[in-house]
């Protein structure tokens, strides 16, 4: 298990890109950009699952070919969500990391199918999903043969409306004890505005997550998904400058 | 249409079965009481999600094999979840009514394709689900070719602890009146407890909805899921009686 | 406690007014409309809770006694919050009824004080308080010495925007088991709009609730809070016509 | 205002204590202990609001005695829960900085009065209340007169059952920018659980909390209320080591 064991150290586990890949070249230009500011996952949808029928539903199949030539242009490895049991062999093949978004969560049958595979899975924590959930999807991926299982928490489903879910901080150091897996955190989709990116990235981080999976794309006002989450690179690499010290200060706490 | 003309009308559209389908012979008793108490509908599950990867998970295709068996035995109708797109085309031809469950409402790839058939398709809210995703998930299977619609209203995650999901009962009204489709309730799993099952079916017709999906079957204490919610065709036939006069008497009102 | 037992019995136990008391002349018409219709509880607001600092507060202690007034013109019952440990005496002497609004379910003081006097106290639940909470709440308030207390279902906070609250229909017979007391339901508060009102009343009625709190007056257009929420008289006549036949019906249900 | 210029600049402003004063002497040496870390604040509840009638109320009056004495010997600044309006005087003699609880945060006449005395006063999040309501409750005490309003986020509720409250890190920034006021952090109460206290209170920290709000004491089991959530000194000590050099960390990101 390779892979999982190049993620997990304590090194810099920070996975960024589009929302969606939206052409080769602009993801190719963001690829470039974040390369040159450290980050060594890129990640970008390709199936996307979208609330309302009329909305734009990613590239598809091409969108996973994009981030594979990506990838070999420029050495970064590859993190993107697989929504649907068809596409597991497919996706296994190109791409680096598989993701589980909140949606499927609970959608045991493509759980069954990601453990058959030797890529690492990540698994987002359902919108109302408790961790006892959240920790019975993850053996799902465990029990049928790959424990190369990252969680991560995007923010749950609560009564306020002015941050598009609730981040919910306590997750981190709860489900590391519960499970021993790593815990990532997206904190772009919690905000859903990017003002506030930075502040629950240093929070997550802080709290001892893993990881971080953040949207981060040059030109972000174009693009046609989560352009109101999305941070430009520049913003990115101070919150990269930061992070390093930020760990190790924190590794001398002995809390 | 023919099939979801049958389901509309002012006439009682009840639905009651197991939990999950157990064996041949326990539906089929269970579908002569339920037959004998009026009921037009039986439900039984054969791929379960469960939480757990542990737990019993249905008796798969042979389940849905015994339903449409039960079904030519006994004149009733069957209702069924579909689970994973690649059922979709068996189940159809099996089952008269398909069911989304809570944790595929935004399945969407499943919603495209049972857009794509003639059965009606009872879509339950997600346990998170806000009244416009819920109606935006509904879009994706009409959009798709299939009008047939029944929505189901069966409680949403709340920080009440004492009830299993807490029962949502204004979403009658507002989704009757936001889509125009059919509104069903099942009290069953809001409540978690059968001792709550009636008082909420009773609640579901005074607020308007057009049926209800009821876990009933013989000596539920022995159903292997669900054992607690679960009530006995004695019950439902007291429940039965009620309703006709208790809608006869709402339509009068004018409200 | 002669009060209290002339509320709870089989009858029709209906508390209809407008949100605040506004002037006398306008809450003395309200409460012939309401009288004609069959109503005996007029409530009225006096010392307003109100979530802006800006907004009108009500007319206070002037609100009280006309509310007397119009309790000695009409021979109506009256009904009103108490929101300060200070009022909690001048009002037992004027109202027949005392609320306890969800804001000060946990002002503990409060309920103390409640529980020295003879009147019956209607306890709503607060917007997040669980059932067990709830009943400590009452508690306070029984353990004091007044066991006329009247639970009030009103809704709790979700995450579903479309109602102002969500009306947790299960908690009528959670808490009548639990506690033992009459459980009254405020449909105007969980919906927030007026249509929602007489679907969600019949609901309550329906699953067992002992009485409605409902805001209703002449006008209700020109009302100065909660306007969206105000049913007019002729809509609550429609309303209680209907009910007592309900009672009646699921009474022979002996569910 | 010379009180609250003393709390909010970029030092440390770190309240610790036990949840209640059980006593003179515990007290005492509670404070001792934390004078000796560096603590400047210490709290500690005199009329405590429990949900159980049944339960340690506090020592009342005499708890507030008991802190202005230990201020006087040690030098520590006051902070303590006023929870009815006719105690706002007395404890505005004694106290330093008074402590509107969650369970009051709408208490709107409680607001008014804590506006027209000079002392800091700290503002809880209700457990239910959205950052628009809070803010409107803060403005209830600046309109009247106090603009010495510090906010305190302690956890929302929400369906998650494994920590008491789930801690809304985002609403440190949120509040910040929407109101101009000092926000500060109560993980305690959030988490309700010793072992997550450090985690939450440095990603406060990270996330620009502007101080924290501990329970604390010697000999934690021993005490009465909310032994389950309070460290001890040593683990605060930790704590507090590593804050400073981690605000100057971050103060270094401009994010």
């Amino acid at each position: 298990m390779e892979k999982i064991n190049d993620f997990i150290p304590g090194s810099l586990n920070v996975i960024a890109g589009p929302c969606s890949v939206e052409g080769y070249d602009s993801l190719y230009h963001s690829a470039l950009a974040l390369k040159e500011i450290g980050i060594r996952y890129i990640r970008g949808g390709a199936y996307k699952l979208r609330t309302s029928v009329h909305s734009f539903r990613g590239l598809g199949d091409s969108a996973i070919l994009h981030l594979a030539q990506v990838a070999k242009e420029t050495g970064l490895k590859t993190v993107s969500e697989c929504t649907q049991t068809d596409k597991v062999e497919f996706m296994a093949e190109h791409i680096d990391i598989l993701v589980v978004g909140t949606r499927n969560m609970h959608n045991y049958p493509l759980l069954e199918l990601l453990g058959k595979i030797d890529n690492p899975v990540i698994l987002k924590r359902g919108i109302a999903a408790t961790y006892d959930e959240w920790m019975a999807a993850a053996e799902y991926i465990v029990e049928n043969g790959n424990p190369n299982v990252i969680l991560c928490e995007r923010g749950i489903r609560t009564f306020e409306p002015e941050t598009r879910y609730t981040l919910d901080i306590s997750a981190i150091q709860v489900m590391k004890q519960k499970t021993g897996l790593p815990v990532i955190v997206d904190p772009s989709h919690a905000a859903g505005k990017r003002d506030l990116v930075p502040s629950l990235a240093c929070a997550a981080i802080a709290a001892g997550a893993d990881g971080l999976m953040i949207e981060c794309q040059i030109k972000p006002c174009e693009s046609i998904c989560d352009a109101n989450q999305t941070i430009e690179p520049d913003t990115l690499k101070q919150l990269l400058d930061a992070i390093p010290d930020l760990r190790l200060h924190l590794s001398r706490m002995e809390l």
